[in-house]
């Protein structure tokens, strides 16, 4: 960034820098809500295909930033094109959510690839490639991937579930077994990460969705320790990158995790302890959160009173203002703007 | 309790002083998972008969104290006899968990009786006075209900859910409404806790199950506040009566709870985070928990180590051990029996 970049707010909160107006997006932020995200999907030949023709991905990653203006754009794709790139069958079935060949036995995770097939991904890195050249300057764009332990709990039971319980359970019980699964993830993300930062990404995210149903030591092993290579990795090949973790549901295991894996940000969900997410998270890095994304369906004063308790809570230090949890289709885009405005209003 | 009463290690745990050998029950020990408990429900009528049944309902209760010498009983009851006591339609069909009559709006919920009709309760009362005449003298017996958030999700949706989204939606829409459920609730929690009381329970727990979904200030006014207020109505009428909450999922919020309710003692589930519990949580009330009901079924190594792992833990500070969550039904005895042991052959 030379002296006469434009001011990018995001980025200047993940460098240490808080914003008295914080920098504001949503994860899930391209998505169904959108009339014009309904629009292009319709146009796609499935929900792979949509991430996979860098048009379309790109245009649909756009389409928030044109509307509301947000501090970053987040590249549309998903967290399980890195099985697909490992040639696991991915499927995304209408109103099923994905579904894949379950990898549940030592036998099975023996059979695995241990190499992804990065062409398959290079349509992601072309789709940051068109994002990049049509952001404006003060954007910040966003790659990401998920955890090694979320992907690899859809990876092993092959589809979702209430508490990850296949996943779990097979870690206990084959933990060298799982510990591949992990492993192949762990150097797959790397690759992948860096070929969205090459592309153009000014920052990744890592999704670890079902990190909140680990124990402490589970968690050890399968968020924080995963996480850890993976920033090792991609900063030893890309020093300085700027990276956001989100072990979703981590509650007070939040603070090994922020010392142990070095991520410059991390997401917290709704229900996240402010006085401990400030004496302990955001004394050392940023934090990006965290409204419960049913205040924003609810609307109204639960809507704003849900926005200042985000405000009260964290903008006296690094914030990057969004959501606890991805945006939910039968959010109403008038609660999306009133949201927007008492952010854009609020100075700390 | 005389000075010739035998100890009862389980209270006192509760009563504020640490045993060398963690008291040790689990919850859900009454259940699936012994064929005797199997074999009794099959002679009742649906699940409600067997809780509604005071022969039956005892006699389950005692199953798992005679099998395995647990230092706590827990009566065999539900924690939707209260919305049944009130008038709520309460169905188990097998397979499909509870289901009610939606409690989803205001005019319905305008409609809701306001006193229970405890006469209906009445079994579960004679249940413990049964249990209580067969227990011997240093075995506890423990009372439950749920506590008034937890209850209200079921109440609200008619069904459990993975997120409880239909009750937060209607407090956040129609807090005003969503109260009066829970001042309800609360009335009634107070008196069926003191009516267990007074048929010979010990202790009594609040089970707060769906706590963990809350954001902080739904979690004060929802689970905190009514559960204070259940605490301070028990022991207007029972002073010093035992109780132990268990706002499951509560992370780092826990302390606040401590703080405000007035509890004896926390159940915590496998996610809690050890430094938080023992340096904010076991320093001021007892803790209980909090193996991963997913060790007990995996078995072995992972059983062995997980046990450990308690107790490494917490056995230093005021612990009862227990699990995280409930029992499930696939667990094999022989992982129950290998648990007990190692618990029991500790010396902290």
């Amino acid at each position: 960034m030379t002296e006469n970049s434009p001011a990018r707010p995001f980025l200047e909160v993940l460098s240490g820098c808080r914003q008295p107006s914080p920098p504001l997006w949503m994860m899930r932020q391209a998505g169904r809500y959108l009339p014009e995200y309904r629009e292009v999907r319709a146009r796609a030949d499935g929900f792979l295909d949509l991430c996979f023709t860098p048009e379309l991905a790109a245009e649909v990653t756009l389409q928030p930033i044109r509307r509301f203006s947000f501090d970053a754009a987040i590249i549309f794709s998903d967290i399980l094109v890195i099985p697909y790139a490992l040639g696991r069958a991915v499927r995304f079935e209408a109103g099923e959510g994905p579904r894949l060949d379950p990898l549940d036995t030592p036998a099975k995770i023996e059979g695995l690839n241990t190499v992804a097939d990065f062409a398959t991904l290079e349509p992601v890195y072309e789709a940051l490639r068109l994002v990049r050249a049509e952001l404006a300057g003060e954007i910040a764009l966003i790659g990401f991937c998920g955890a090694p332990w979320t992907v690899a709990t859809y990876m092993v039971a092959g589809h979702g579930t209430p508490d990850q319980a296949p996943a779990r359970m097979l870690a206990y019980r084959h933990p060298e077994a799982f510990a591949k699964i992990i492993d192949v993830l762990v150097e797959s993300s790397i690759h992948h990460l860096l070929g969205q930062l090459q592309a153009g990404a000014d920052a990744v995210q890592l999704f670890d969705t079902w990190a909140g149903v680990l124990s402490p030591r589970e968690f050890t092993r399968w968020s924080v320790e995963p996480t850890r290579r993976i920033v090792e990795g991609v900063r030893a090949k890309a020093p300085g990158a700027k990276i956001i973790g989100f072990p979703r549901g981590a509650g007070a295991l939040l603070s090994d995790y922020v010392d142990a894996t070095g991520v410059d940000a991390v997401s917290i969900d709704w229900t996240a302890a402010p006085s401990l997410i400030r004496d302990e998270i955001q004394s050392k890095v940023a934090v990006q959160g965290n409204l419960d994304p049913l205040a924003l369906i609810a609307g109204g004063n639960a809507l704003d009173q849900a926005v200042d308790d985000v405000l009260s809570s964290y903008a006296s230090g690094r914030l990057i203002f969004n959501l606890g949890h991805g945006i939910q289709p039968e959010t109403p885009i008038a609660h999306v703007e009133q949201m927007v405005r008492r952010v854009r209003d609020f100075r700390g």
